[in-house]
């Protein structure tokens, strides 16, 4: 498939040539190594020209009407806020969640074929350090590619909320009413990263006890140390069947964004940010030259053996293999 | 303070010499090398000697009766149990948590007076790190030293308690009755990690809301995927101030122990933990490795600038740098 030259993508992706930017993508997703290095020349060429979009995480357990909350808040995005909008998806192979997420891009009917909206289905395999770093590279694309707003989807459950909330501006939480915490399977720590809450499905029927899990909501986040910019979470309420709260939600969005600018708070978090995926691409790079170092697997297994025995310390063992590694880097 | 050579620490610890004991870990908490060095020559030599208690974690938040239960439970199975038992304590630098874990030695009167018995204060200061491998350190030195019962305490509101889960056999989870699972604190994921949970304060006046709080925390614990060993954790109450329920909470641990020996799982476990934290040493020495190359510096910091100011992607950043490392270590 690519018979493109570097310059051939970069050019279609600076000009917002979708197939283009499509095709990229797909580059970045793939394990063959020169996919990865014609992926990295064009991330690279892109990089000046990204950084300038708001980049919305959004999560929740299956269940809690992610996919239609994004259809309307997208619609509202493109059509009221006369913005672009990328959606994308964080979702390391997990069977269980499979086909929760974009993968069923009919349920965003309006929006996967709305011109100024670009949808991307979840990669189908990968482990999560992988699909973070392909998230990442795909944002940086998609904003040369000139979208100044960027959904990212993941299920409330697992270990990828702290990966997307390492790459997004704003993490929003959409819950449900009249379901305890602990039914809806949200981990703990996610209310913590939480800039709103949103209590989803809160229809014409459900409103009294939408209103309830809001002001259990607001009490729950009062208990949690504030955070560094001085940020107070908001709690409200939506209805993206009955297409309610959807402005009100953006609104909250836009006075974060606002609040964090003012301060100096949205660079510096973005900057922290940087620094956060450098130090986890080093620890990725320093492990793949340890363990894919071939001269060392006998003794790695040697050493494992002797430790499961017992006869040697964790540290010890350490200490030695370190050195044999830093012997065959002569 | 070193003026005794390896074998007399060595000699001194395999005859049951508690100053000498004491001295040695004092060693392995030390941050200075000469110490360090010592202390690992004295490890290396008790390893084989080491191995044969039952290590046990408790962990509850502060205020749920640990020392008490500690203080009962000990005496239990010193007295009853013919047992001799070391009691330890993980929790590295928390200001808001200092003071209410074994700092205080005299909430256990009896047990720190008991010739069967040896409590270590916490160290005082350090990263999880350094105090989860001083703490395991600490274990080699007590089992060498011929104690066979092992208690490691731990505060359940940190990232501590992953640390102890990986060092102990059997993980005990100490629970107030009438206190929802929110306003007690404890993590989540703790949960999970719980062999057996024990609804402490169960006294006289209290034993209607500790029935209750036993089967809603039976019918939590069942909602858990099965564990490896096929091990159903058992949930229970204790009063220490009454000195009810301890002897049951011995024998959930002696019946974990022959159904986990029966079935070859408890050494499977003790060597995927030997095998966890010999990863875990690795990857401390790799990142010691590289963040202490002082020829490294002015390039770490060059590139991290770049990536901050998004002239180049962290993945492109972490190759450059491993490059240079591997330069500078020819």
């Amino acid at each position: 498939m690519n018979a493109l030259k570097p310059q051939e993508y970069i050019d279609g992706i600076l000009s917002g040539n979708r197939m283009l930017l499509s095709r990229a993508i797909t580059l970045i997703e793939s394990t063959r190594q020169e996919h990865q290095d014609l992926a990295q020349e064009i991330i690279e060429a892109c990089l000046p020209q990204a950084g300038s979009s708001i980049r919305i995480g959004i999560t929740g357990v299956p269940g809690v009407g992610k996919s239609t909350f994004i259809e309307s808040f997208g619609n509202y995005i493109i059509e009221e806020q006369d913005r672009s909008l990328a959606v994308l998806a964080v979702d390391p192979s997990s069977s269980k969640t499979r086909g929760s997420i974009l993968g069923d891009k009919t349920r965003m009917e309006t929006l996967s074929n709305h011109p100024k909206a670009y949808i991307r289905p979840t990669p189908t395999s990968g482990s999560l350090g992988g699909v973070a770093r392909s998230t990442r590279e795909t944002i940086t694309l998609c904003e040369a590619a000139g979208f100044n707003t960027i959904l990212i989807e993941t299920v409330g459950v697992g270990q990828s909320e702290t990966a997307v909330h390492s790459m997004v501006d704003f993490f929003l939480l959409l819950m449900l009413a009249g379901a305890g915490d602990e039914l809806q399977g949200i981990k703990r720590g996610i209310m913590e990263m939480a800039d709103s809450i949103v209590i989803n499905k809160a229809d014409s029927g459900n409103m009294e006890a939408a209103r309830r899990a809001v002001a259990q909501y607001k009490n729950a986040l009062h208990l949690f140390p504030p955070t560094e910019s001085g940020w107070q979470p908001r709690v409200t309420t939506s209805s993206a069947l009955e297409n309610k709260g959807i402005s009100e939600v953006w609104d909250i969005v836009d006075e974060f964004i606002r609040h964090t600018k003012t301060k100096g708070y949205f660079d510096k978090k973005r900057r922290k940010q940087a620094n956060y995926w450098l130090n986890e691409s080093i620890n990725q790079e320093l492990h793949n030259a340890f363990y894919n170092n071939a001269d060392l697997n006998a003794s790695l297994t040697t050493y494992r053996h002797r430790v499961q025995a017992g006869e040697i310390s964790s540290y010890k063992a350490a200490k030695d293999l370190m050195q044999l590694f830093l012997d065959t880097t002569d």
